[in-house]
């Protein structure tokens, strides 16, 4: 059973005992534009301990630099280095782990931030928000020519997604992994907006799972890709390292994949119910009701 | 192992022993846009003996009457009370076994022939073809209020699926069957078209069994109820009625889980490899060359 964490010498023992923190958002730092009480206090507190911190987004629509306008408008600090989405994670695995040959591109669902971070790796993408793939006419697969350069299909949360996209996706896919990479931002069934769930990338690169019968290689958590992305850029000691989140399936999954430890806060999806039902694999280390119960410290 | 015929008294015993023929179409009666040679004769032989001819397709974006079209088109005869397709299978489905209370709707991922089959029986649908629907504008979950008279969601083949509509759908099936049933026409993952494949009514309606967790009831072959469907317009004894297809996980699966014997053609997906490498229980009872192979008895 995981430790539940409430008095002051609990939580600070928490904070002496891990240099790097690692952060999911959504539910942790803010609900929707809300952000959760006492959070700010608590970072501002990690930071004058010299402690690093460092935002794990599974958000693909939005680039790093989007995503800091989030953070700014919140008024919660953060530099543009210490936020990892896994549009910028993917753009990082294709170009370090992937080494496509020179000229390849990759065929996006997805949106303007995917195409952003991809970019700004040097990586060529087609699709995405391209006019002629936006389109809600009949695709004709009989008139259709696969650019050869393609080497990859990236499938990331896509609110104009459509049946041209998906079909085109699926042409490039259709001959295996050894002509064309299938990848997914991430996994996620489902994405929160004001006002309830969506369906999420997840459920978007399902329509290519049933098509093809194979899963993509998915980059955001729960996967090891994003932790071997941040460890890229930020080195950290595992053993004094501590993932926070909401989440057990994706954010306290994503931990212990990476070999940390694991934080549970209860003020995002996860209720008291899910979280005594949950199986003794899934469980963090340590759970506290939220977040801001750390500015006791303060 | 099933049965090769190929001698003219194998085959005179199999017309024989059946009065009732039931066809897929695409890669059984023609491919593409082309008539398998001597179809047309065989057809003919059938009716001259008093046969009965029924036509039975999982295709959903086409009614019965455009569907005959294409009949008339290569001049297959066919009435359009002999054409099942799933589109009118689902129509029936929801008329006579739902039975939806007065004023109730069907939220639709769906096309033109879809929306014509569930007004013929009655059935008030909204979505498909809905200009506001068919957008790629993005989808606001807080200003959308769900019309409280939506019972089901029906899925289909949809060339114009977008995020709205996925949105929509999932909405409407968040709180479960008792709430709003989850249907599908058929569960196919791809689609032929000339130039190969695209992806098919299941792996649209994959986008949502994933965002919910939970999959459709599937009208369409390989289901029973498709073949209930027919049996309530044309009664039938399965003991003298046999399957005719060109797919072992569609019709010769339908077949199968009718109680009716089954005869595969390898004029359509199924390849000798396929055949020899499938499990026993998938096996048809009876395997020709091709439907055309009949002609030898005229």
């Amino acid at each position: 059973m995981p430790q539940q964490l409430s008095s002051p010498s609990e939580l600070a023992t928490l904070v002496e005992n891990y240099d790097t923190f690692l952060f999911d958002c959504d539910g942790v730092l803010w609900n929707g534009d809300a952000v959760i009480d006492g959070v700010i206090d608590v970072l501002r507190l990690l930071r004058s301990k010299e402690k690093s911190v460092i935002f794990v987004t599974n958000n693909a629509t939005k680039s790093r630099k989007d995503y800091k306008g989030k953070f700014d408008k919140l008024g919660v600090q953060a530099d543009v280095e210490e936020i990892f989405g896994s549009a910028y994670a993917a753009a990082v695995y294709i170009s370090t782990v992937l080494k496509l040959p020179q000229g390849s591109k990759v065929y996006v669902i997805g949106m303007a931030g995917l195409e952003y971070e991809l970019a700004q790796e040097g990586i060529i993408s087609i699709g995405g928000t391209a006019t002629e793939d936006n389109t809600l006419e009949s695709f004709h697969l009989d008139t259709f020519e696969k650019d050869p350069n393609v080497k990859a299909v990236l499938c990331g949360l896509d609110t104009s997604v459509n049946y041209t996209k998906l079909s085109k996706a699926f042409q490039y896919l259709r001959n295996g992994e050894e002509e064309c990479k299938f990848l997914a931002t991430n996994v996620d069934s489902t994405y929160p907006v004001k006002g309830g769930l969506l369906p999420g990338a997840g459920s978007l690169s399902a329509v290519l799972s049933r098509a093809l019968g194979r899963e993509p290689l998915s980059i955001g958590k729960p996967g090891r890709t994003m932790l071997d992305c941040i460890r890229a850029k930020h080195d950290f000691n595992p053993a004094r390292t501590i993932m926070v989140g909401d989440r057990l399936d994706t954010d306290i999954a994503f931990g212990k994949n990476g070999g940390v430890a694991t934080l549970l806060v209860m003020t995002g999806v996860t209720s008291e119910k899910t979280l005594a039902e949950a199986s003794s694999h899934a469980l963090p280390d340590f759970v506290i009701d939220s977040l801001g119960d750390l500015r006791v410290l303060v």
